[in-house]
């Protein structure tokens, strides 16, 4: 168990310290090109996904997000007190990641962003994005589990461009962010917003699932 | 059966809402950089293509293109019903992509195109882009059936720059994309030629198939 | 064997039709980036690539190339008059190739490149780039069989950019490409040079299998 | 022996022309945008990661670096004599990969490197760019072992953007580097920080590997 919520933990520390530290490196070196930016941010991001569950994922199973732990436990399959625990690394690990970006650039290493992130078209975008990712996850689970962590990865290669939000998808992720003025920043106050949305996806992919994929 | 139609139309919807939004993304960001935008438009395609291939070909074999449900139905595959039951969900799911990222980018949601993509080197272009397709999928199933979804998303990755037309090669995703006064936009007007030009691409891939590949 | 010359021809157009349209398509996209303008060019070579060796590879061999030709002659591996055919194969295809890129390009189909690439060091990137490709193919075969068709595409795409000449490193392509005043041209008088620089680097791949890898 | 030494000798100098031939090349060709240049960089490095490891894992391990052959060392998974071996073949294969790099382009065969790479953020970078390549590599091989190659690859193409040092992490990596006075160079006296840092790094990996990952 507690490997499992060190892997937990540990993955999602990496992953955030791949969003937000490519992000600083990607926006300081690009000069004010934000598309080249967000290529020098996607592809370290998706990269680091197919590796981090691919060796963590036959440890902790490579959650990294409340959706998904969230997901697991109302199929059951795991309990409320596993599921707190992976949670609980989740958001510690995610903000250890951020700190570790920060110091690892010189900069401050707590922050408060001041990139807006809200409204409507934002909102939907971070439903659909938590909609993908849960049913790709879902689908390549029962489809093609030998894939999963390359599905993860390529499929967040894509929200990051083709969500108008760049596919947050993670509440864990969108907390975490909110601590870093930079690149891939999120305000405090569009935290809420961002959540709600990624809870509602995400409900909307179980619904779908249990409807659609998995009924017989 | 509903399950499989269901499947063709969501993996179409995302198929656009991707090649559609990043296109919105990609030269929102790109600032006049149409390599970059192209860029920021094929990393995203060629990714989704095969996340959605890997999780749906089990499910509807993942056509998300009428060319490939109507080589189906020609190499009787499939019922005449039931690949009009692709098709169709193809159309519709198309649409629904298109309408879903105009709406994450707070734009309207249907739009007519003002891009013209006309004239020999086009059509010969999306013959070119239409025979590759289905001549890289045919030999996929037939010589390498694990990697059909990484054939078909490297594929439109290379065919994205190397034919003059980005490779449409899919008569779902052009009339969609006729709705979208964007990056990936194509002129109402010119729709036709385009797929007149994809089904003679596919003819062709298909008579080679049937004379060269499939012989004894 | 009528496939399998067959094979070679339409695998080499393809691979020539990804370089030099690619080339031109990133050329002029990219407004003098060159930078740019070669990512443009690369991600498509190696991802056709990948593609191209997949299909074929339990066809033909997917050699598309003289020197891998000439080097499973001199293994024995096959008759002096099926390589002539697969060598006849590979520079029709291969100028097939540049003739549809044009073609798609609306350029002329049929052109007198003026791109310098000469120059030792120019020839010592090809002996270097004709060594690599032919060690990643001899290797991979022997230790990786089921990524040949992934090593090829991904050693492409490196030595695209480590290569002080891009990587011509195939013979049938350095003639075609001579066809070709774009992006991947190279000048008629500079072939003799790079051809006898590949030579040089497959003679020493295949001297190194002998010695090293396959000795016992 | 004798060809697993070789193997480490050859698939270094490789490593190593890739990655300052594919910086010389990518600083050459974008003008002055370091994020395009660091792209040129990454895309090369990551790939020919894959390819090396996949073709000589089975000879050698795929070491190519000294920090990998110490811990199969404090692991006892290969004697002192053989490890010194491999670590001699890592240092000079390095050095000649960036003397072909050079001669390829044209340059001083051996430069002294004026870039400064100091200071406890870097320092900081080295830390973490080594601790999560050893676990990559340590997780992969127990937990994903027909992955290790892609793993490295895509590790590296994640590390080169998220660490502020774009990720050395490979002590021979870093003395040859300060050879070459071009985009991935560092300054002589960089050296040690670099290297102390590495070795700090791997160390806390071994560490958390036998306390956490291989612990019953």
């Amino acid at each position: 168990m507690t490997r499992k919520i060190f892997a937990e933990g540990l993955g999602t520390a990496f992953l955030l310290a791949t969003v937000v530290g490519s992000g600083i490196m990607a926006a300081k070196l690009a000069g004010g090109n934000t598309a080249i930016a967000l290529l020098g941010n996607t592809i370290p991001t998706g990269a680091i996904l197919v590796v981090l569950i691919s060796i963590f994922g036959p440890v902790s199973g490579a959650h990294f997000n409340p959706l998904v732990t969230l997901a697991a436990l109302l199929n059951r399959q795991m309990t409320a007190k596993k599921a707190a625990g992976y949670i609980a690394a989740q958001f510690i690990g995610a903000l250890l990641g951020v700190i570790i970006a920060h110091a690892m650039f010189d900069l401050p290493l707590l922050q408060a962003s001041t990139t807006p992130r809200s409204g409507g078209a934002q909102w939907l975008a971070e439903v659909v994005a938590s909609f993908g990712l849960l049913t790709v996850i879902f689908l390549s689970i029962r489809n093609a589990p030998q894939h999963v962590a390359m599905n993860v990865g390529l499929y967040i290669t894509a929200a990051y461009w083709f969500t108008a939000s760049t596919s947050f998808a993670n509440p864990a992720v969108t907390l975490a962010r909110s601590f870093s003025d930079t690149f891939a920043g999120i305000r405090p106050e569009d935290i809420l917003g961002f959540v709600l949305a990624q809870l509602t996806g995400a409900a909307l992919a179980l619904t779908v699932d249990r409807w659609v994929w998995n009924s017989r």
